[in-house]
């Protein structure tokens, strides 16, 4: 399985592309971050975040892109740069029928540290181990996207049996109801 | 000037066009809404705002787009569709290299009303008069973004006159410099 990880943001959307299946080793296929002018208009910055997502689903043709699911906790003016930048990253892929999973940073943190409070620094240690890099992914942004990558390859097993139990029970129920 | 005003949102994102000048009797040409079923996935939704807002900026070729500015005091999970459409509807209008001017609530309110703290009734009430419509636009949402529009129109001049202001200051000073 191909994820790209998108943590949005509007002046640094981190980006990385993660190779492998759960329970055997990872493969960094490419680690990035789009970044846009501070100072520019927001439409100006939006269409470059779009230019950048399209060139990464172009050269990697991701089978999944796992994005940050945005919360409220962080300030307001860092929010709704994430909430547009991250609609941005789920446009694009579902404009190519790309399925989008969304992970909150703990389920991250969680996945790829066993603790949904780790720091930065343990994340950036981790990403480092499990795809054997030689130094920690900069800026934090482009480590964080591997990491989202990698805790989506992780969880998306278990997904999807919940997923296909929910169908199945959905399926059952129809077939009680038109016997 | 045609202005398309956007009320975003996911569920309903108000759009409505207004032609005219500061001054003079204004002209609808268009309102409506561009729905998604809340059921459906994040991505599909944003693939069909995008989709609605094409078809209006292709059927109405406005100058402007005017799109409400987001704030946090409303509830979470609407304020993440809101930015989320807002971001869609901004970016359409970037794409096609059409100028966004953000306005929020209260000056759109005070724009149509002289009440930065008017009901939606209230508001209504005046985009019908203004516009010299037989009801108001249902739903409200079609209203806010005719508003939006009406809005932009009146405070177009002044914030023109402000931008020449402080480009003719920077030609100035630049000037200074150089003599």
């Amino acid at each position: 399985m191909r994820v790209l990880g998108v943590d949005p943001g509007l002046t640094r959307c981190g980006v990385g592309v993660v190779e492998g299946v759960a329970g055997r080793p990872l493969t960094m296929l490419g680690v990035g971050v789009v970044r846009t002018p501070a100072d520019a208009e927001l439409g100006h910055r939006l269409v470059a975040v779009e230019q950048g997502i399209e060139q990464w689903l172009d050269e990697h043709k991701p089978e999944c892109v796992a994005v940050e699911r945005v919360f409220s906790q962080h300030n307001v003016r860092t929010v709704m740069g994430t909430a547009q930048a991250s609609a941005i990253a789920t446009l694009c892929a579902a404009r190519r029928g790309i399925p989008v999973a969304l992970h909150t940073p703990s389920e991250v943190k969680a996945a790829v540290t066993g603790s949904g409070r780790a720091d930065k620094a343990q994340v950036g240690a981790m990403v480092t181990r499990l795809l054997r890099l030689d130094a920690p992914p900069k800026p934090a942004d482009a480590a964080d996207a591997l990491a989202l990558a990698i805790c989506h390859i992780w969880r998306a097993p278990a997904q999807n049996r919940l997923q296909q139990a929910v169908a199945q029970h959905a399926a059952n129920a129809t077939k009680g109801r038109t016997a």
